[in-house]
C-alpha cells in the first residue's frame, strides 16, 4: 500500500461529540455567552481537530512549498520566472514576509523545493523534495504525470506526519512559484467547479490585457487536459503545480495525524481543495487563514463555505496569511486554557 | 491651565510628510508592491502617529477603565451590576479574557477604577481614580457635572502620559462596567449623530422587548439632556459614562505623547468618538481594532470612516479586540522593520 493511499486510508472524521464538551467549558468562562465569537468557534474546531477537549499549542510549523511552472511562458505572469529561486534564497536567509510573520508567531519557518526550475542543491537549509524541474506548460499538456503528482503528495505526506511526531500540534502551508495562480485557478476550476472568469485574478499584479490571456490559458488548460481531469488527482497532476500538490499532501498528513493545518491564500486553498477532494473528512482539519486579495480567493471561500479568520487584503501567499492567523489561533486556545470560570471567579451569571 | 485645556492645546496633526518615505520603505520589501495590503497601511499609520520613518513596537499596554451606571436601573442590561466589581476583582486576578489576550500580545494589562459603585478601596493592583460612585441615570438627568467628565478624562490623559513616558510606544484601552452600551450609544446619537434606533443593541445579550426598551431609554436621554449636549465635553458629562472619559482622556493622551492608541469595540469608540470631537488631530493616533458585533459598532465604524483591523464578531470589551490587533499591528511593524530589500537580497522586480 503506497503512503497516499495508507494515509487516505487513516483519515477519520473529526470528533463532533466532542463539540458538547468544548462549547460547555467556553461557557462556563467569565464572558457573556458566545461574546468572543468567532474565536470561540476556532478554539471548538482546536478542539476537534486534535480530537481532545482539553487542548494545548505546542510547536508551530510553517512549510513554503515551491515550484516552478511551464506555463509561466504564456505570460501570465508580471514577474520573471528567475525569482521563484532568488525568492526561495530570500527565504534561507530569513529576509522574506514569511519569516518575519511566522517569526512573530513563535512558527518555525521551512522551505521546500517541490519542483523550482534552478540548481538548488547547495542551498542551505533547504527541504529538497525536488520532483522535477518545473512543471510542463498545461496551455499545451499535462503538469505532469499521476505518479509525479503522487510523488509530490507524498513528500507533503511524509513532512506532516514527521513534523506532527516532533511534537507540532498546528501546521501551515504556503506557496513560492511565479505564475502559480494559473494553476491554482484551473485547479478550482476543474474541482470546485467554476468557470474559469470568476477565479481567475491579477495574481501578482498583471494588467488588464494579461489577465483576459490568463483567463484564456486557464480555459485552454481545462480543454486540452479535459480527459485527464476527472478525479482529484487527475486534476492536481494535469492543470496543477508541484507545490500546490505539496500543499495538498501536507494538509492530507496533517489530517492523517490528527494535527489541525492553517491554509494560507489562494494558491494553499488549491492544495487544500485537491486534498478534500480526495478526502471529504480533511476539511475539519483545516482552518483558512485569511480572505486573499486575489479576486478569485472570495468564491472559492464562499462556494467552499470557509470562513477566514483575517481579512487583510493580502496577496502575498509564502504562508504570510496563516502566520498571522496562527497567532489568533493560538489566542483562542489560551482564551479557552486559561480564563477564569463563572465559579472559580465568583462572578454572577446572566439573569434569565 | 488645566491638564485638559494643555493636553488639548499640544496635539498636532500626524505628520504625513513621512507617508512617502514609509511607502518608499514598503515598496523596497521582497515582496509585490501593496501584496501585504491593510497590513502595510497599518505600518505606514504607525508610522505617522509615532512621528518616524524608522518606528519600533516597545512596551505595550492596555487599560481596562470601569464604571458604573445609574441608567441600569431602567433594566437596559442582561447582567446585574454586582457584575462591574465582580470582573474588576477577576481582571486583577488575571482570569478576564483581557488578562489573557493582553498576555498573549505581551501587553501590561491595568484596570482603572473610574467610577466603579463598589467599595474597591483594598483591591490590590487597581489604579484608583474613582471619580464618584457610578454615574446618575442618564435617562432622568445628566450622568455627572462637566467638572467630572474632566477629572475623568485628565485621569485617562495622566495615565496615557505617564505609560508614554515610561516607555511605551502602544497603548489599548478597553472598558468595564454594566449597562455601558446605554450611554455610548447615546454618545454615538448626540455625537456622530444618528439616530437612537441605528445605533443601540444588544449588549451582553438582552432579549427583543429589553432592546425595544433600551432604545427608548436612549432617546429619552437625549430628550432629558437636550440642553447640555451642545458640546463634546457636554454630552459625555450628560449621557456618558466615567470609564468612557477614561477612555477619551487616553486618546487625548496618548494623540499628544506622539503614541498609537487601539481603540477596543464599541464603547471604545464612544470614548474615542469624544475625544476625536474634542480635537480633529486625535484620529490619525487611533487603530480601531475590530468590528464588534454589536450592532451600532459598524454603523459608526462606517460613519466615522474608520477601517477595523480585525472583524471576529466579538461582543466582549475590556481591550480584548485592542489586545489581539495589538499582535496584527506589531506584525505590520517588524514586517516594515525587518524584511530585506530587493536590493539586498537580490531579487528582480516586477516587470513594466
Amino acid at each position: 500500500m503506497s503512503l497516499l493511499d495508507e494515509t487516505l486510508a487513516s483519515i477519520k472524521p473529526v470528533d463532533v461529540s466532542l463539540e458538547e464538551a468544548a462549547r460547555a467549558r467556553l461557557d462556563s468562562l467569565t464572558k457573556p455567552r458566545g461574546s468572543l465569537g468567532f474565536l470561540e468557534d476556532i478554539a471548538v474546531r482546536y478542539c476537534l481537530a486534535t480530537g481532545t477537549a482539553k487542548p494545548r499549542v505546542g510547536k508551530k510549523a510553517i512549510f513554503t512549498f515551491a515550484g516552478d511552472h511551464g506555463v509561466v511562458e504564456e505570460g501570465v505572469s508580471a514577474y520573471p520566472k528567475e525569482v521563484t529561486p532568488q525568492m526561495v534564497a530570500n527565504m534561507l536567509a530569513g529576509g522574506a514576509a514569511v519569516n518575519i510573520l511566522g517569526g512573530h508567531a513563535g512558527a518555525d519557518v521551512r522551505v521546500v523545493d517541490m519542483g523550482v526550475d534552478a540548481d538548488l542543491s547547495k542551498a542551505t537549509g533547504l527541504l529538497d523534495r525536488k520532483v522535477r524541474r518545473g512543471t510542463g506548460n498545461i496551455a499545451k499538456g499535462p503538469a505532469m504525470t499521476e505518479a509525479e503528482a503522487t510523488r509530490a503528495l507524498e513528500a507533503g505526506i511524509a513532512l506532516a506526519r514527521e513534523t506532527a511526531a516532533g511534537g507540532a500540534t498546528l501546521l501551515g502551508a504556503g506557496d513560492m512559484g511565479i505564475a502559480n495562480t494559473t494553476p491554482s485557478a484551473a485547479l478550482f476550476a476543474a474541482l470546485l467547479p467554476c468557470e474559469p472568469e470568476e477565479i481567475t485574478g491579477r495574481g501578482t499584479g498583471i494588467n488588464d490585457a494579461a489577465l483576459a490571456r490568463k483567463v484564456k490559458v486557464v480555459r485552454r488548460a481545462l480543454e486540452v487536459n479535459a480527459d485527464l481531469t476527472d478525479t482529484p488527482l487527475g486534476a492536481l497532476a494535469a492543470v496543477g503545480g508541484l507545490e500546490i500538490a505539496g500543499i495538498a499532501g501536507m494538509a492530507l498528513g496533517a489530517a492523517a495525524s490528527g494535527v489541525p493545518m492553517v491554509v494560507d491564500g489562494f494558491i494553499s486553498s488549491a492544495g487544500a481543495l485537491v486534498a478534500c477532494r480526495m478526502s471529504e473528512a480533511v476539511e475539519g482539519y483545516l482552518f483558512f487563514s485569511h480572505r486573499s486579495e486575489e479576486a478569485g480567493h472570495a468564491v472559492f471561500l464562499e462556494r467552499f463555505g470557509a470562513r477566514p479568520i483575517l481579512d487583510l487584503g493580502m496577496r502575498l501567499g509564502e504562508g504570510t496569511g496563516a502566520a498571522l492567523a496562527m497567532t489568533v489561533i493560538e489566542a483562542a486556545v489560551k482564551v479557552y486554557n486559561e480564563m477564569a470560570t463563572f465559579d472559580s471567579a465568583d462572578v454572577s451569571e446572566k439573569r434569565e
